[in-house]
């Protein structure tokens, strides 16, 4: 496909020795070209590197090294040239700004990536793991995004597309062409079977995701607690930083605070929140609020109980609040005394200030979370809240066509349903229409000659 | 010069497309190839750029592209790599574990450039203006820098160093070879006139600085005013963004709360500050004694008057305080009727919330602190405080040889002044030394044999 050439700076923002801008399509060659003092762009071979300035008219905007890498063997399949400028961003905007000046267009977000699968270099899946790539904290995720680049969730979907392809073209074949007699006739009774292998497995697969959702996306942790019972102090301790300010005034944290943990390879998603009370102060107020909703929408709540003291109304109302999530109920301050005895719940004694019951805190956590036998299995683990979603399509879709054989409904209105798992799955890896579907069962069949 | 092999991210931390990690050293392509998996690097040649995989034993960590630089046309004129890998700070910081555990050093920051300026690519003005490049937030900051870094405040140097060279020279020959008629000797009457023409340049090159220091580093600007004047919605108002968080709460903006406004090419280091009252809240009282010190460290106060009231004691403390300053006085809230009047001093009316009297203010910060004749001259500007303070030292340095020769001291007791000069101009570069000094002399003027 040919696109108009785009460019965008591809490092962050801040202040840095460099920053890289990219250009892509089949212009690129030429307009950078035309900025830069060097050497002649146009007759390097691909993949070197050149240094030279970029130029507005005389005026020199930067000294850089510029990559060229021609097509097709770039990260867009298309022309690409990448400015190695001296970094901060005045620099970066300013050489775009000439990019622009002279043809190119800014890029869009992610516009590259889609590029390359437009132009056939990445599927959908592979292609949504480089942002879970630049977005890794830990080792696990770094796997699971690796595992997804390399195709593992592609194989998985392609496989899973090509068993319920096999049965559509048998109907197929069935229905076109009921003179082939060495084809299997494919029955409700022979179908139902079938259906459920496939609805078993991907079950399986919706179940494990879990877990691998909770890798990539980490386990979204709220602290909470009455005012000064140590939430901020505690928050320090598990990041070993001083993130949020504690002071000794009730209601110092006015606004949510939020840090990822890398627990053992397991990202926990800390927020922060104010002190719960009422209070007419506006800010507190907000604070208030916010508290709320972010139990509501949390993986886990880590409960902050005062020990050395007995338990306050506000500590009833947060043990009532969070009875029905996950959560992990800290006794705090247990160097002070304890006096605190819930029914049937377990307390884990800390002192945050003393940095004593943090390990205890880690395994409740990573008991309550984490099944190492999936981390370590075969098949390729979900994570991606998309893919995840279209796989609970395509088990509707496999119940569909379940329910239908059961109520014995002619075999080709069932089979629109399996043509909706099978689109579903492809919408996962971006290849699939009916087109595609067509031309698959033509490629594989060759019922037309 | 041989030194270690270091390695460092060259890109800005946070989530971004890609990273570089550059490595220099004479080991940096063997310590890069045993973690690569691609090409052999050894065999590749320089400014080439190369797909592969950097792997932990079989563990890929990322898909990267590596680019080869071989000494000595590279940044630190060491071999060089740079890997670009996906962005984000965990994946760059496994590589740089990796690259450790195989034989690399972190480097230290400003590392390479130090390097490039140990191995002689660049002198130390080159050195410095990399960095200012980085922070440039203006044209004017830019241009500033990339005459810096083309060498231009060392040819001044360079230039300045050799007529005192010439001066210092002739005293020797005289000295040492006083058989030699073909040379004027040196007397203290020659000798005056000769140091007053260095000294107006300095001189002049000195004024001309403060403007080149302002571009440079901004001018430090304070707003202050009393507590709910306007302070927060003047600073939005310029900065034309919500940067600070305004509400009708007094006492609202608890820190220091600090943004760069380009001025038409002039960068204004604007902070913002509590509002100044007496009070018993710990925050609020650290926010005020910011505010004194804030004060006394700014280029330019912005004091905020509600011009719709009378002045009230807190207003005629901040008069006070601030008389001895820089300062431009902004009647706000015009929109609400003046009831000020200050005898001989001007007030800017303003209504930061209606965004008018901003364009008068932004021309009377323009005609405190721009001069456009210096900035458009053919001298090298001298904007880094390290070298306007050298120059200082020079100026004193010849102070001292004039004060020397109208006393009629010996022209070999004054020599020692005109080497202290030599030798404070040559500290900017980083290329002088006693021996550098022998080197000149005996390159000049052959009297060795």
């Amino acid at each position: 496909m040919i696109f108009d050439t785009i460019a965008a700076k591809t490092t962050a923002d801040g202040s840095s020795a460099i920053n890289v801008i990219r250009v892509s399509g089949s212009d690129s060659f030429n307009i950078v070209n035309s900025v830069f003092k060097g050497p002649n762009l146009l007759k390097q071979k691909s993949h070197t590197v050149h240094y030279g300035h970029i130029q507005d008219k005389n005026n020199i905007i930067d000294e850089v090294m510029v990559s060229i890498y021609k097509s097709p063997k770039t990260f867009t399949r298309e022309d690409v040239v990448e400015i190695s400028c001296h970094g901060g961003n005045f620099i970066a905007d300013e050489i775009l700004k000439l990019l622009i000046a002279h043809g190119a267009r800014m890029a869009q977000n992610g516009e590259f990536t889609k590029r390359a699968y437009l132009n056939g270099r990445l599927d959908l899946t592979e292609a949504e793991s480089i942002m879970d790539l630049v977005n890794a904290k830990s080792h696990k995720q770094l796997q699971l995004a690796n595992n997804q680049l390399k195709g593992d969730v592609k194989r998985l979907v392609d496989e899973l597309q090509e068993r319920i392809l096999n049965i559509i073209a048998n109907i197929e074949v069935n229905i076109d062409y009921p003179e082939y007699d060495d084809v299997l006739e494919m029955t409700n009774e022979i179908l139902i079977p079938n259906i459920d292998i496939l609805l078993n497995e991907i079950e399986q697969i919706i179940k494990e995701s879990e877990t691998g959702k909770l890798i990539r996306d980490g386990i979204k942790t709220v602290i909470v607690g009455k005012p000064n019972v140590g939430k901020s102090t505690l928050l320090n301790t598990l990041l070993k930083e001083d993130r949020a300010i504690v002071t000794d005034i009730s209601g110092t944290t006015r606004d949510l605070i939020e840090a990822d943990l890398n627990l053992d390879g397991v990202i926990l998603k800390l927020i922060d929140t104010a002190g719960i009370r009422i209070t007419k102060d506006v800010i507190e107020n907000i604070g208030i609020h916010k508290t709320k909703k972010a139990i509501e929408s949390a993986d886990l709540i880590l409960l902050v109980l005062n020990q050395s003291e007995e338990l306050k109304d506000l500590d009833k109302e947060l043990l009532e609040l969070t009875k029905n999530k996950e959560r992990i109920i800290l006794g705090n301050k247990m160097d002070l005394g304890k006096k605190i005895n819930l029914d049937n719940e377990s307390i884990i004694n800390i002192s945050a200030k003393n940095k004593e019951g943090i390990e205890e805190l880690s395994k409740a956590v990573k008991k309550l979370f984490i099944d190492e036998k999936i981390l370590n299995s075969d098949r390729a683990l979900l994570s991606n809240i998309r893919h995840i979603g279209k796989f609970k399509e395509v088990k509707q879709a496999l119940l569909d066509a379940k329910k239908a054989s059961i109520n014995q409904i002619p075999i080709d209105f069932v089979e629109i349903d399996l043509r909706k798992a099978w689109a579903n799955l492809g919408e996962i890896t971006g290849q699939s229409s009916n087109e595609d579907l067509l031309d698959h069962l033509f490629s594989k069949f060759c019922l037309g000659k």
